[in-house]
This record gives structure tokens, C-alpha cells and sequence, in this order.
């Protein structure tokens, strides 16, 4: 395992050297800095590390790997910065959301710039497959249903798991799914695998999800880098909420009447007294299992790259 | 000229009966839905057209050209239900903005929407050169950098003309410049053609910009679908407010002082009598000048479709 850890250190040291030295103008500073501002807070560049060790696998040169990668990364943090305005978050990796820093207009404008920055970075790869850019923007598109599902749940009370999974597997699971398969794409690996490489995305997502919900709730508040609960105070459908809701109607409804975003210990004490947690834990692993299976299939042994750090990302504490 | 209006008409029947048909999915609704109502809004179609008459002249697939044609509108609905959110805009073409018949939320998610689905329909198109997209996307970034400009001048009492012709430009004469270049490019045209056709477009943005700021005090409110006098309340660098207080400084203060975003009559006669009107319209005229003269170096000569569509541009009253 130790040699993994090595491997990602090494990658994310790369990947933050190329996004630290990324060109952006100056000027003009309504776009550009709210745009810098929301590239220097530092992610656990989960989404580069995957597309790193995916385009290992599959032997692409290493400068359309960085630029894949830097895409994501650039993805990512549009969606972050849209969905913090829609979701009212004032903190994110312990500083004030774009729109908090600066406003709602700016960082709207600064979302579309980075995104529109990560198209022109994928558009500057040569010799691609014609397939790449359709997987690419319909992943986005994905996203941005997700997303919309993830709104039009809030506050309804007859949401299911399946319901919640197929959110989560757009809004989450796209992205990671696009992180896995788009390095094969530029390899020119078989449809077959592509496929099996999107499910490994959307199982990754579903259990990355999954285990974000819970440190939402059973996380350190400085590590996690916002307060926690907020989940529960803004009647978010977790996957924690729907199966609290389904098995234990009334006591859930007085946990959640009783919450004021600071009394932890007793929702904590709830969730696992009454075996939500690990119920939804369970979710969690047999999506990670179900990965794994996948991997064996298109040749990732438990040795490989990419199955030792979904190993590491199944084990994280944050 | 009776032959050109009949060709509009006819690409803007097309038009309308591909965007109708475009299929969207239902659900999402949060999704979906506002897209539909945005889409819903009948614009001037003045960016499809130019790409329709570009398009022509270089014989690209008549196919091609309306999925480039589709993808500028879209991206054009993108910007403005941005713009919409980001300018406080509570009407446009006589319906509420997308943000007021929705909310925020959703109006910012339906303009990644929006602006994903014009990203596949152009990676759609197939054996496309590799500056296609490349233009494309910085063409937009160049949209993003205009509206920064906008938002940066908006209250500051410094900005030249100079200052407010590089931002239109950007914020209204990229796309424009798109719309002409990219079916020139799909066709393999050289880059010299291509970089004349970028900057008709830019003096053609610069010269519709100003008579849209002109119509905005000038036009007529039923006609306009908004309500006039805006851009005064809100102080924004009009080439009208920046010629007036360059010139006029003292009776331009009083004059928006004064206003109250009714009594247009007076503002009216101001820049009549001062000759601010004339002034503004000449540079307007000027920009049309130099890109008949770009036409014609490029082969389009008066007789031309887009040199005659340009003309009726020209002679617009709304």
C-alpha cells in the first residue's frame, strides 16, 4: 500500500504544479480573480488522481493525461461553485463560497469561465476520437440532472433509495465515471470496456456519496472544512434521512425537529442505536465490491493502480 | 431587397421548426422545464441567420449549418439567462426572465444546460478541424470576458469609449464573429478569410450594441418587450452616457438625476439637441462601414446575401 500512497502524492504534486502555473490573464479582474480564487483551495484531487491512473493502465501519453486531468479538476469546480449559490453553502474547504468572497453575479460568471476553460483544454488534445467530447459534455450533462434532481427531492418526503441512487449516480457518478473512461477513450479501448469503466464510475460515485453523507454527520468539523449537519437542518434527501424515514418514522421525525445544528451527539446516538449508519455503511460497500468486480474484469488486479487507491478512497476517515 | 427578406424568412421558418423539434428529455423537470420556457422566447434569429448565410456562401452541408446555427442560439439563450440574473433583468422579449418565473437556482442550472447541450451538438458534427471547437469555446470565454468588463465599468465614471468598444466586442461581437467564421472554417477556408470574418463580426457587435442602447431610450416599449430608460437607472457605460458626460458633463448629471425611468421625453431631447444621438449613431455607422468593406475584400460583394442581411440589420427599428 505504501507504494500507492507514494504514487498519489506524487500525482497530486504534479497535478497542483500544472494547476498553479495554468496561463490566466489578469485582466478582467471581475472574471479572473473570483475564477483564481476558487482554484487555490486545495481538493484531495480524488477526480485527477482517477484519471492518472486510468490513463496509466492504458498507456496515453502523459501530457494528455495532465491536460484530462486538468479538465476534470476545472469541471469540478464550476459545478462546485454553481451548486454552493443553489444550495445556499457559505463555506467550502474552510473558506467563504465564491459567491460569499465575492457575489452571486460574480461567481456565476466564474463558474461558466472555468468551464468553459476546461472545454478549451480538451479541445487542444490532438488526435482524439470523435466519441471523447460527446462523453465528456454528456457526463456535464448528467451533472446538471443530478443536480436538478438533487433540488427537486428537497423537502419531499417520498423519495426512495432508488431514487436517491440514480441522483447520485448522475451527480456524483458522471464526473467519476468520465474521470475513468475518458483516458481509455484517447487509448481507443473497446466500447465494452468503456462501458464497464462508466459503471466503476457510477459505483464509486454512489459509495463516494454515501461515505461524504456520514462525515457529514460523523466527521470532525475542522477537517471536514464546514459545520456539520447541514444536511439534516436543510432536509436533504440522504440516503441517511430516506432509510431513518422508512424504518423509524416517528422517532426520526423527533431527532429532526430536535436538531439545531449543534446537538451532534444525540443524532449521532440515533443513527446508530437504530443501525442506520451501518446500514447505509453496507450501501457504501457493496458498491465498492461492485467496483472491485468490475476492475477484475477488464484486467485491474488488487495489485493494479486504480484498485489500490479505490481501496484507499473506501478506507478515508475525510 | 424583397429576395433577401424572403431567404430570412425562410431560414428563420427552418430554424425555428429544428429548435422546436430538438429533443429535450421531460425529467428532470427542474431541469428541463425552464430550459423549455427559455427556449420558448422568439429572438430576431439574427445569429442563426448570419450562420445560415455564412454557411451558404461556403457551401457546408446545409445539415452542418443548422447544427452550427442551433448550437449559437443556444449558446446566446445560455448567456442571457446568465446576464438576466447577474443585471437584475426582470423581463425580456415581453415574458419574465427566466430567474423570475423560476428562481436563481434554476435559471443558473438551466444555462449550463443549455450551454452543455450547444457543446454536443456541435461535437456531433463529424470531420470538423481541430480550431473549430477551439474558436468556439474562446469564443465564449471572450463573451465571459465582455460581460466582466460590463460589470466591472458598471458606477465608474472613467470609462472611454475606447474602453466601452473593447468590451462590446467581446460581450456582444464574439459571437457574432463566431456565427460568421465558424461555417467558414467547417469548410476549410483559409486563415486569413477567417480572421477578416472574426473582425466583421466584432465591428458588426459593436454597431448592433449600439443601436440596441440607442432603441433602449429611443424604441418603443411594446415593441422592445422591456421596459426603456433602464441602462440610465442603473448608470450603466452606454457609448450614449460615455459621449454625454465627456461632453456635456454638468446638464448629463442633471439629466439622469432628473430621470425617473418615465419622463423619457426630456432625456430624449437632450441628446437630440446636443447632437448625442447623431454622434452615437455615426459610430454605429462607421463599424457598418468597415465591415461591408471586410465583405467585400473576402468576395462577399453587395449583392451578396450576408452583405444584404447586414444591410437590413443596418436599417433595423427594433
Amino acid at each position: 500500500m505504501s507504494s500507492i500512497l507514494e504514487l498519489t502524492k506524487f500525482i497530486t504534486r504534479e497535478f497542483n504544479g500544472s494547476l498553479n502555473s495554468f496561463p490566466l490573464p489578469k485582466q478582467p479582474e471581475y472574471l479572473y480573480g473570483p475564477i483564481k480564487y476558487a482554484l487555490k483551495g486545495k481538493g484531495k484531487r480524488f477526480r485527477p488522481i482517477l484519471v492518472h491512473l486510468s490513463g496509466r493502465k492504458f498507456k496515453v501519453d502523459p501530457d494528455e493525461i495532465m491536460k484530462v486531468s486538468l479538465a476534470v479538476e476545472l469541471l469540478h469546480s464550476f459545478t462546485l461553485i454553481h451548486d454552493d449559490i443553489m444550495d445556499f453553502d457559505e463555506t467550502r474547504r474552510n473558506m467563504p463560497t465564491v459567491h460569499k468572497q465575492f457575489d452571486i453575479s460574480a461567481a456565476i460568471l466564474a463558474g461558466d469561465g472555468i468551464f468553459t476553460i476546461s472545454q478549451l483544454i480538451l479541445n487542444g488534445i490532438e488526435n482524439k476520437p470523435a466519441q471523447f467530447l460527446l462523453l465528456y459534455n454528456q457526463a456535464v450533462l448528467n451533472i446538471c440532472e443530478g443536480q436538478a434532481l438533487d433540488k427537486d427531492f428537497e423537502g419531499k418526503e417520498d423519495i426512495s433509495l432508488e431514487n436517491y441512487i440514480s441522483m447520485v449516480e448522475k451527480k456524483t457518478g458522471a464526473l467519476l465515471a468520465a474521470c475513468c473512461c475518458l483516458p481509455a477513450v484517447l487509448a481507443g479501448t473497446s466500447q465494452d470496456n468503456i462501458n464497464i469503466l462508466q459503471n466503476i464510475g457510477k459505483d464509486l460515485g454512489v459509495a463516494f456519496q454515501i461515505q461524504d453523507d456520514l462525515f457529514e454527520i460523523f466527521g470532525e468539523e475542522n477537517i471536514m472544512g464546514k459545520s456539520l449537519g447541514s444536511d439534516i437542518l436543510s432536509k436533504k434527501n440522504t440516503a441517511i434521512a430516506i432509510e431513518s424515514r422508512k424504518s423509524f418514522r416517528s422517532e426520526w421525525d423527533v431527532i429532526v425537529e430536535g436538531f439545531d445544528g449543534k446537538n451532534l451527539a444525540k443524532l449521532r446516538n440515533f443513527l446508530i442505536e437504530y443501525k442506520i449508519k451501518k446500514k447505509v455503511e453496507d450501501i457504501a460497500e457493496n458498491h465498492f465490491s461492485s467496483a472491485y468486480k468490475s476492475l477484475i474484469k477488464i484486467g485491474f488486479d488488487q495489485h493494479s493502480e486504480l484498485y489500490q487507491f479505490i481501496k484507499i478512497i473506501q478506507e478515508r476517515h475525510s
